[in-house]
């Protein structure tokens, strides 16, 4: 349940647009990549101090800084200066419990998404914050941990494979997006294969603390509907075209990658779906299991405690019980027990109990 | 499960455009079949390289190209390249796992279904992607297996029979997915029998295993669910007379499809509806049972439990028990335990328990 | 589920517009009707052969031509030729699996709605698919069975009665309508007696087969929504004036029958909800009366096995047991157990179980 | 589920706009009572004969004429007649199973609404139908019964309290809708009340009874939401001012009645949920005693089971069974069975059963 | 249940705009402060009666006018003479049953939204009801009780600090909203808190009682919903700038406050969520404990009952059983027990109950 805990949220009565780093600190260092690149040449680098970036802002060339670490208030602050983005949009940048969302503040878009992996060894999905800015010719991004999504991106403009080199600063912004968009489905692909082997072992042999796990696993389903629903919303609003930044001819890439997150919204929409038919089943294999228990004292029971009657009876200490007399008496009693018990027998077969 | 299972997803980190065949490659050879015609004049043949198929494009007449097999990438990019279609729809065509969706390009429309099949011998719902390119005077239709849903279009065609030759390529494109629609009446009726028989086996005589078998339909219920309801949506799209590649004579055929979608989507919803319905019965019938079992338990604990106990008092050992000297003790102490049961016994009846 | 089963369905790959029969015949023969009237003149008849219709088409009078019997393909063929009707309409016409629709054909409306009858002997609520064809001055409307819903209608024209001789063809339309949507209020007010007889069944003496009755109900609800739901946006959508063929001022009659079936959804829902809660009455009943059984097994074997055992001590054989030496062994030993019992009763007293 | 029951729905086959009244007649006599006034002047009156308030309709005061009592065919016939009102407005009056609506015939407006009252002695909450006619400067208002929910308007005008006397006739529409609503406030604290003791007796000691309680509770919440919810809509049509007959001055008051109606159907809202969790809490305290019953029984069973058969062992009647002999048998013997017992209790002790 | 008690709502009957106090008092005094700022200049100060505030009006600087205590309806009155408020709002000011609501009267905005605080002794969410008038250069803010929330703005304002000084009177509504809002943060921190201790607890030892927790927090989970859910709609209106007192410049802080009201719900919906879960958790932890007591008894049970058997057959008193004369009949009696014994325990062990 950490991601739902307390002393994460927004400081209340603080000035609106004061920075402050809320959530937990993912990296020691703050490390910044540039990459600098048109169709024609590539500079890629990792500078020291911030403002080692910002002569890049006014040449034409597409430029990519991207941050990771932000707990480091002053580097983000300035930021903030020389590219002159809202204080808000700061304050948000470094609260990392933002919902995804995407804010136009004209010369420049702001996007908030989540990076989603899943940590094995707690077996819990955990979220990162990524947020990206979006100028009129750079793109700075922020990441809060080095396990850097964007690598393979970084490798597409390395080698300048698909358009990416030819297109505009829009399409990075894309390609941005469909990295993380992409990951989804490693996540997604993780998640099913557990509960794959986790229906297995459901249908093996129930064991108590499955139903523990199941909810465990709608819980995270929970968290990371809630982590990718809106950026839905957003895909949706950039497609429209609202904004200037975003040229037309990415509108088809956006189209893209909104359907690749309707198809992941769709998955677990499903694994919801089938948690709680897993739930069903295991309770449904429970309570099968407690009528088989319930119906085997039954059994027991009911042969027994006729016949055990009937020992009693001959048990007592009457001067006078005829029977006991009988030679017979006793094999007589015996038939007499067993007649009872395979009446029973006979009885539980004709209910389909035995 | 089998159908979000992991490895089937889209391949992280690849440019956008990169064709690559996700999904089970279920036909070994590609087949490629021709349908060129117009109102007086058919040409039907197999071809074995893609390239025959493209000097038709310029011809006047309808060519339909049907290719089943979608696994060779080198084909489909032939394709591509030729009647000029966009890298990212050649990406979906090749990626089986798709949302049915349209999306128009201007100069071609693609669309996607889904083609359902119930495996008899899994009794699972199988689904195969089907791609559908409708450009000005031609039409390409991709299949992933030999399993041929279009065999009734390709009659019609080949009688003359309806308007089909007589019409324009958009009827064409109608007539397909008219076919895939009817076909999902014959996989639901094939479910609604399923269900009748699963129905009769239940209030005959309730299993342990049929819990299972419900929620496994209902599972399949989602999936039918979620490869049927976007078809929806791409008809009220194209009825509402978007783009111009549908002309609007073809316009009341396309309600008529719709309305079969709806059709379908509220005999899945009815059904999704009785498997719960089943499930309830399934759950209360098991719990009678249950309170069947504690009955007879009670009963016969109830009834021998107090008169064992009377037979256990004559069965000690006590030196001075005045009833054990008494002639008639032992059938007075038979007596008793009859009353007992007796009363027993009335008081069940009283209770409706007997 | 006799209605959700296979075989009903559309056959798969005939060309669209191909007429067959689809559903279970329910009359023998064709039986035609006409009324031909004006304000002044009304002409009633019987045909046998649908041609003697056809001259009345013409005349300025209103004609309202009513089939019973739709198996015959020959007469509606000759219907939609003569009343230039679209090969889909003809198709939908003689399909019984039509959802509640209306299209606009331009120079005439078709509209299908659903009659519902209630069962006795089933106690099952059947369907009947009535479809009405508004022309300009001509109406055609076609029923399955001859359980006449339309009398009151008929009787209303011959005597002239309300409105319905001076006001045109569309008014026609609405009283057929209306004459549906009324014996629905009929169908609901059968079913609410079988409810409250059922409630009242349930609690007296809640029974096994009951949750099947009740299950068996929420099912026909759905039954009943899925084929009165459409109609509402059918009636919606003329109201809103869209069709020149209904004038403005049978808007507000059309607004009665809107409200109406308003009424009947609502009632539908509120019945849904009742039966909901019916189950759930009848499950803690189920589970109320399982505890009963519970506390009366417990209470009976809590107190007679330990005097059971006390009793079982003193029928042991051990040769020095100074009790059983004892003149008032025995007594005490009865008295021991009395007590012992006496406890336990006033200790389920204290739990309030007796 | 008395408002449930057949018979009480319009009977099929007539003609529209025939009056026939439906419902239960709640008065004895109709009872007719005039108020017309102006700023300067009041004439308050009961009148016999509904003729005597004909000549008001044309006087330019405010006039308000209550009729109590719709049984009265004739008399609902001639003010229809007087005062222009359209046959199917006039069956709507007397048939008292209409959902609350509001009809605009240009030269009046047609509001039905629902008066609640909370019966004290079959603890039920009854529903009368209040209809509203609404003209150019004449108000017509019909109730059910005697119970007179407007006597605070009737008051404010005696006493020309506030601004009625000064408004015009829609503000008069207005007071006598917010008097309703006002009682709606009185019957969800009755409700109210009733839910608090009900839930304080949930958790001193739960009933059987009391699931059928807190069903017949939630049932009573479906009728209030389905008698309340659309007067919301009434209402917001009205604000939005298409009616010429509803000042602007009159917007804002209505917006009060409005919100007052909101706060009504979040307090239903909020009264489902919470009934929902007490039946849960309900379900949960009866499986806890069925728990506790459980329990009893398998710590009395488990402790003397096993030492009842170590006494049935030493009450065997073996010729040779050397313990017999022995002096301390007897007591080693009962020391035996109390360290058994002794065992058992330390194990449930440890299992936290004790 | 408090929140939802008789006697709270508006009292029936009332003309509208009369002025009664509905709600608890929490407040002895009444106490007013006043804030009168512009850039350069602060004037802070208690006054003990209303009317010395009245000057500050008409002054050009932002005049803030806080009154703690709405009991008191004169107080109420003259503000509402003084400043022209309408006499609904007034209505609406002191009866603290309002949803959050927005009102524009076009000389001023009336905005209701309720103040969260989290009861640590009761553990129950209190909240208070508070009411900001917005005018042209005038804010008027009513609160319930002394537990002030807006603190911070007032150390803001005094200090300077961020925009709050140099913005104008609609910037302090915004602080002030936001204030409210963060405060939620706060109220939510607590009750995750609570929620993580309590899930700690039923993951350990689940209690009987644990339900009942479980079931109160997620009705405080509907009263949180309930109050601030309408905030998010007003904030939307604010934000469309229908509002000439709202300025452009603002409605970007405006939307900072809207997120953060979507992140709240969001949480509680969460909550809401994970309170279901632990719900199911608990169960499904009681129906284990219940198939535990179940299953030991039933082992115990079928262990003993037929061994008990056999000790009860050789303690029947037959005068002629020869296994009682063997010198070895007892030993063998025991053996056999012990068997049986043993294979029962196999039994058990092969169907994983022990």
């Amino acid at each position: 349940m950490a991601q739902f805990l307390t002393g994460k949220y927004k400081k209340p009565g603080l000035a609106p647009g004061t920075l402050i780093h809320i959530g937990e600190i993912k990296t020691d260092q703050i490390s910044i990549t540039i990459m600098d690149y048109d169709q024609a040449s590539l500079v890629e680098r990792s500078v020291q101090f911030i403002e080692d970036t910002f002569a890049l802002k006014e040449t034409p060339s597409i430029t990519w800084i991207n941050i990771t670490g932000i707990h480091q208030i002053d580097v983000i602050e300035k930021v903030g200066q020389h590219f002159d983005i809202h204080p808000l949009t700061l304050e948000d940048i470094v609260n990392t419990n933002q919902r995804p969302k995407m804010e136009d503040y004209d010369h420049y878009l702001y996007i908030v998404t989540k990076m989603l992996y899943f940590e094995p060894f707690k077996e819990d999905i955990l979220s990162e914050q990524i947020s990206i800015i979006l100028g009129k010719n750079f793109l700075i991004s922020f990441q809060e941990t080095e396990m850097d999504v964007f690598s393979s991106v970084r490798e597409r403009i390395r080698k300048s494979r698909g358009r990416i080199r030819t297109s505009g600063v829009d399409y990075l912004a894309y390609a941005l997006m469909d990295a993380i968009v992409d990951h989804y489905f490693v996540v997604m692909g993780t998640v099913g294969e557990r509960m794959e082997s986790l229906e297995e072992k459901l249908l093996g042999s129930p064991e108590t603390g499955m139903s523990q796990v199941i909810h465990e696993m709608k819980r995270q389903m929970i968290h990371l509907r809630k982590n990718i629903w809106p950026l839905r919303e957003i895909l949706a609003n950039l497609m429209r075209g609202n904004s200037p930044l975003f040229r037309e001819t990415t509108a088809v890439f956006l189209r893209d990658v909104y359907d690749h997150t309707i198809q992941v919204m769709d998955t677990i929409e499903s694994y919801r779906d089938i948690l709680s038919g897993m739930l069903d089943i295991y309770l449904s294999m429970m309570s099968n299991r407690m009528n088989e228990i319930m119906k085997l004292l039954t059994i027991i029971a009911t042969i027994f405690i006729p016949i055990t009657f009937i020992a009693g009876v001959y048990g007592m200490n009457f001067k006078f019980m005829p029977e006991l007399e009988w030679k017979w008496g006793y094999f007589v009693s015996l038939f007499l027990m067993g007649m009872v018990a395979i009446a029973m027998l006979i009885y539980f077969r004709k209910k389909k109990w035995l």
